[in-house]
């Protein structure tokens, strides 16, 4: 990786190549005036490069005899090699670097692993494409196109009491001919719980064969088309949850369901939003839907007893009962979902009533079913979830955190997608922002991990109190009294994508601590259950729709993560979605998250004497009791040390 | 049983409780003048009750001096114990009884024997229902519905790994809350494919199952309405397939079904034909079609794939190959058939083309899969299908009948329903008539049994020569040169249900012995085959449509079958719909079929040197070789000399 020096703090950090000089500087903790988002409009993050090239970084912004003297903006610069670069005085938003050596990003948990487990797993699919090359018949070797399939299965694939419905039946003596007895079956291997051949088509289609996998989020739903052949994804799809309009919650949804005809609402308010994903996605990838062989969705219990359209009401009641835990295969159009009729639909299993099949695939996802070190996952989302344990043993709890994380319940909040701000960093004296949005667009509102950054900056510049309130003392035009009451101006009408202020407000400062303090709360009382301490855990895998700079150090300043060792924290973004990518392209996954279902212990924070309590002394940054932040604790004395000698 | 003797011939004969004493003159081969079939408006069958006592009887077409006297009507007298019947001359059709000794009825292999090996099997139905009391869910028992009731079905039932279709999982909450945790699962258990919840009722609603028995023939179709709680047919209905207005045949059908819509048209043709039949059967036993828990459909293998909507169009040219042997389980909603959403379809497995499940039902109603002794079953229908063996191994073979014995191609032929002359006897001198109809209804037309007993007698009575044309010497009213030939008046027009004369043509005729030359050359070839004389077939089972009064005998008689032993022959009946009706009260009988299927060799006639010339030979009444049949011969000999004389 290319390394990029500043001067003259003198700070350097690694970085993939074609990043921007602007998300290295940030990374490098270079305060840079950017407020933009990185799309190059305000011209503000001009950067000179003084050894090395980088690429592009060009701009009508920047006059010739800058240009010729080596200007950049550095958000339009790309890193190719090892370059020293110097911020010009006009750009510097902050005196000096906060911290004296550059971090790397997040220490990612790459799709690439997944990859090789489901290499390792050595199974294939389970829905997917296998070619039959029969004999012909004969007057001596007379048997039923049928027997003639299911033996050849059995001989070439070693696939043993195959069935069929009637739709293939009927299909199988044209496209036998039509193939010259060469067909392609998609076959459905659930392992314990059948083996069919859900579709045929004549000749070899081996090479077309996709699966969709889905994260049915209850705030945002997310698709990602696979390529069953190479197992990349082709295309990848989000869209808020069109069941928003029916209840933020899941409570409120389930309600809702109660409704006459509300179950059915919901039901095809979700299938209609993932038909608009999968459509969007095959039509990009020109993938037709009849291409289409299996849908693996990964939801929370509720979401995925919408999904199948089965009532989900007696969860909400005492004694709280899902339906099921495991749901039955079905066919797409069986659901309204686009897919020819052999395309099948799987649902990750829901080991409790507050605890889905999204956790199972992120807990898949992550590894932790292979692993003999004690490992927490932690899956931020509307609500949170914490699985702790290794291959032999596992224990879970849920708590509502709201759907701040996801940009819900924030004034200008908004889910992790292009535009969104992503990353903060704010000059601790004059509180000017440094901004990075997904996808170098102008901000059209915060997501979550911008707006962890952005309260965890403000909080460490002193300009939000302990207890969640803007300091009345601090003087900065951004901090201003709103309609709303008090409220931090990120960026004004003008460098916006809406035309308008994007603000943050007291209220979504509240909601963000609630949603902080449920999970800590969760944590704490997992490992309380269990009685370890948090350093007897050697990794925390933090899953959720964050964007992938969510800044891990952050989430311990404001102490909705412990104080564990920042180096045994990764993140693994949307964990959901990508386990239900493993299975997809592998039985042996999908059978490990059956198994996955069946270890896990669910402890139920609803009916626990201490959560309460342990919740209540967590809505405080970073915590009631300082003394379990440390790191934090020192942070903010030398940040307000710094901050009163400027 | 009571027995009847009839003076002053002084012949008497066992009969049931409640059959006629025309019945019984039948039996006894005592000739009685009967024209009207049965229902007592010809008046002619008087006899005088000279000891005992008869139920009924009485007629206004009796003076109240011959009721004084002891007359009765035979056809409307029951038998209720022993008596002495005179039959006074005015009622005498013939001079003298042509046997001495009476005969019993046909020994019938009983649905009772079926009954009691479905009771052997021990096993409930393939698709039955199953009381299911859960324990009600606490905050410390928290399953999920579904694994609620699983557990429950395997602790109760010893079940394992039942699944559950999207629709019923979708009822499942409702249900057990409105049943107070006890369900009636409606559970399919269809042994190596499968063992599923087909569905779901609150409560306890076992008492209340039924099923239908369907025997899918190519001219007729039957259906049994069964009470799997008693086992009890509760409603029976037949009628004519409706796709015999699209072909007679079953390769007619074949090549209808190659048009365009021609195969869907057949489709619903023959699935209206049950539904129609299902309806009345229900509307008269009072059975809501949700209450029906599964069809067993029988039929042979070009029927099967029709009722499934599946081409069999390959089945007709060579090499000659189904589409499959074993059809998947569906919802009767899915043909279209009268049901709830949880009612279910199975067919019996077709071993081959030309082979179907009817045939498969037929082995198992007869119970050779359980006997030792070498066994001949001969199924006559359109098709004549033969099988022979045992418990060890099974050999079958079939050949085209033409539908003469289902009335098919008859000039005045019908199926054995209310109204046909099923049985007839002629005064061998003036060939007077004595006939009955099933139900002791006005003739409408002849069915299989009473054409086999019409052309024997008059064959027997030389009205008829060897070579199937009536013989010009022969002086009666009833013979003449009809329109369409010399043709034999079986029922005037006056004693007709039609208003017209019921008659027998040269072409019926030839139509019989081209049917009965084929089931004789199936048979012939059959026991070369495996190599066994006649002499060591331990029983002969007859199947197929023909009344319940079919004479064994005639049927040697008229060289349909070979001149084994006459007490080795047995009538079965219906032994399609019999089978049908074992499968759906019995998994084990449904494994058992499919056992069968698999044990029988097929040969295939239409590739064996010697069929046409075995065939060829058997144009002949009884055969070309008189050796053959010597009973007939001696029979015919006797029958001409009594002739003679008179």
């Amino acid at each position: 990786m290319p390394r990029v020096t500043f001067i003259p703090d003198d700070v350097s950090v690694s970085v993939e190549t074609g990043e921007s000089l602007l998300r290295a500087a940030m990374l490098a903790d270079v305060l840079v005036t950017a407020s933009c988002g990185g799309d190059g409009t305000c011209g503000k993050c001009r950067m000179v490069v003084e050894r090395g090239t980088v690429r592009a970084g060009q701009s009508a912004k920047l006059s010739d005899a800058q240009t010729a003297a080596g200007y950049v903006l550095g958000c339009l610069a790309e890193v190719v090699e090892d370059v020293f670069v110097r911020i010009p005085v006009e750009s510097r938003a902050g005196a000096v670097p906060l911290r004296g050596g550059g971090r790397h990003p997040n220490p990612i948990l790459a799709p690439e692993e997944c990859a090789a487990r489901v290499a390792d797993s050595g199974s294939p699919p389970p829905v997917g494409k296998r070619l039959v090359r029969m004999f012909a018949p004969s007057l001596s070797d007379n048997a039923s196109d049928l027997t003639r399939l299911c033996q050849t299965i059995r001989r070439d694939h070693g696939l043993e009491g195959v069935t069929v419905s009637l739709p293939v039946l009927g299909q199988l003596p044209a496209a036998a001919r039509k193939g010259d007895w060469t067909v392609t079956a998609v076959v459905a291997e659930l392992a314990d719980t059948g083996l069919w051949i859900a579709g045929l088509e004549p000749g070899d289609t081996t090479a077309r064969q996709f699966a969709v996998a889905v994260d049915v989020g209850t705030t945002t739903v997310e698709v990602a088309l696979v390529d069953l052949t190479s197992g990349a994804v082709v295309a990848r799809e989000a869209e808020y949850n069109a069941q928003t309009s029916r209840g933020e919650d899941v409570i409120t949804r389930v309600i809702y369901g109660t409704r006459p005809e509300g179950l059915r609402e919901l039901h095809e308010l979700v299938t209609h939003t993932i038909s608009v994903l999968v459509t969007s996605a095959c039509g990009k990838a020109g993938v037709a839907f009849e291409e289409l062989v299996c849908y693996v969705a990964a939801g929370n219990t509720v979401m995925t007893h919408l999904l199948f359209g089965v009532t989900p009401a007696n969860i909400r009641t005492s004694p709280y009962i899902p339906a099921a835990t495991e749901f039955p295969c079905v066919c797409a159009t069986d659901l309204m979902l686009p897919g020819g009729p052999s395309t099948q639909v799987i649902a990750l299993p829901c080991p409790a009533s507050w605890l889905g099949g999204d956790i199972v695939a992120g807990v898949l996802a992550s590894g932790i079913p292979w692993r003999d070190e004690l490992t927490l996952f932690v899956d931020v989302g509307t609500n949170g979830e914490m699985v702790l344990g290794n291959k032999e043993w596992l224990v879970a709890c849920s708590c509502s955190a709201g759907p701040a994380f996801e940009g819900g319940g924030i004034l200008h909040g908004m889910r992790a997608a292009q535009g969104a701000v992503e990353q903060v960093r704010l000059d601790p004296g004059t509180l000017e922002p440094m901004i990075l949005t997904i996808g170098g667009a102008k901000p059209l509102g915060i997501c979550g991990s911008g707006l962890i950054d952005l309260v965890s900056e403000l909080f460490l510049a002193g300009a939000i109190e302990r207890n969640g309130v803007f300091a009345t003392a601090t003087d900065s035009p951004r901090l201003r009294k709103g309609a709303r009451g008090p409220e931090y101006v990120l960026v004004f009408a003008e460098e916006s994508g809406t035309g308008d202020d994007i603000v943050l407000t007291e209220v979504d400062i509240d909601n963000l601590m609630r949603a902080k303090a449920a999970i800590f709360a969760g944590i704490s009382i997992l490992t309380e259950c269990v009685d370890v301490d948090f350093d007897a855990i050697h990794e925390v895998i933090i899953a959720g729709g964050f964007g992938h700079y969510l800044d891990l150090e952050r989430v311990t300043t404001l102490g909705m993560m412990p104080e564990i060792a920042p180096e045994k924290y990764v993140f693994i973004g949307n964990s959901s979605l990508l386990g239900a990518r493993c299975v997809a392209s592998s039985k042996g996954m999908l059978q490990m998250a059956r198994r996955v279902s069946e270890m896990i212990t669910y402890i139920d924070l609803s009916v626990n004497a201490g959560f309460m309590e342990t919740y209540v002394s967590a809505t405080f940054l970073p915590h009631t009791d300082q003394s379990l932040f440390p790191r934090t604790e020192k942070l903010l004395a030398e940040r307000r040390a710094l901050k009163a000698v400027m």
